[in-house]
């Protein structure tokens, strides 16, 4: 692409360094900057720059925030026994977009994943086992991946309520084929899997 | 969408108002730049500040620019025999892309438009007329779009070259099928010109 100007140039390339945007894509979404008021690429600007600087973790349960302790751990009219375990924030935002979890979450910050160095030392393991140990927490629901890393680290987050004595209720989301998916279409794996943990038929 | 931080909802109403990016990838765009060091942000948003603020309009030909006059008009070694008109900024581009033009450009900031208003006034073609009767301008091409449009301003600018007495050549970019395109998916107008502007075959 041949820009007659670094100006217009340095944005295509910053805009092209974001994943899925191309520079095709990139060019249309500058020159879109430059047919806007001022104020528009000004509030664009400070909005990812303060998003950047100002964002913090919840020292509660691991989500991004605004504060110290994040707005879904603040929200009184949550339930404090349901704890949600999840991979990352990405996943909790899936969750709460299906209105169907009114719990509370704990972030783990990934998966043990011994191949790329990944331990429980690098997760919110242990203050997962604090909050596991709270008279209120009565299950422990595990949102993880339904992969080799995600059962492993369900695995481990089990032994060690076992071994710390901790009384608490371990449940996993629901694996099987997809809703409205068609069933020929499925993997093997899944599907497999869907026949093995075959749920009672209830009219 | 659910977001337990303003901080995050605000970049994603920011991403999500650019052309062609909705609120999931705005949202995938808002935690990418979480997830990279704060320079990557800070240069992010200073590109498109320094973009917005600083770019101007070449006096000369209407291009983009850097400075008073855009690199292309600076150009010693482009031809400045050959002007080719042009309706905007992404016309130029997508012209010098191909690397088949090395003249000078003029871009006329729109075409005729009655129906919404726009009229000779509106564009740069009293700046044309300039250029065009200088001794050295020799060819105007005309890189409209084949509308009714673009068929107006290029009657009105050819009108407008005759009337000021300005003895230069002008032609039409080629207009056909595409290249590599099958005839048979070729709309029923171009391939009715194609026919008419037929060429001589030469071996």
């Amino acid at each position: 692409m041949n820009f007659s100007s670094n100006l217009i140039k340095d944005t295509v390339e910053a805009f092209a360094a974001l994943p899925g945007i191309g520079r095709k894509s990139a060019l249309r979404l500058a020159l879109h900057l430059l047919e806007q008021p001022e104020e528009v690429t000004t509030e664009f600007a400070e909005a990812i720059q303060k998003m950047r600087t100002g964002i913090k973790t919840c020292k509660r349960c691991g989500n991004l925030s605004d504060d110290d302790i994040c707005s879904i751990c603040r929200d009184p009219a949550r339930d404090d026994s349901l704890i949600c375990v999840v991979e990352g924030v990405r996943d909790l935002m899936a969750i709460e977009d299906t209105q169907h979890f009114r719990g509370r979450y704990h972030v783990l910050g990934g998966l043990i994943t011994p191949i790329e160095g990944v331990g429980p030392a690098d997760l919110t393991i242990s203050d997962l086992m604090q909050r596991a140990a709270l008279s209120e927490t009565k299950e422990l629901i595990m949102a993880l991946s339904p992969t080799i890393d995600g059962d492993t680290t369900i695995f481990y987050i089990n032994k060690q309520l076992t071994e710390r004595g901790i009384d608490v209720n371990v449940s996993n989301i629901a694996r099987g084929v997809s809703f409205g998916g068609e069933l020929e279409y499925a993997d093997g794996v899944t599907l497999g899997r869907s026949i093995l943990a075959r749920t009672p038929y209830k009219s």
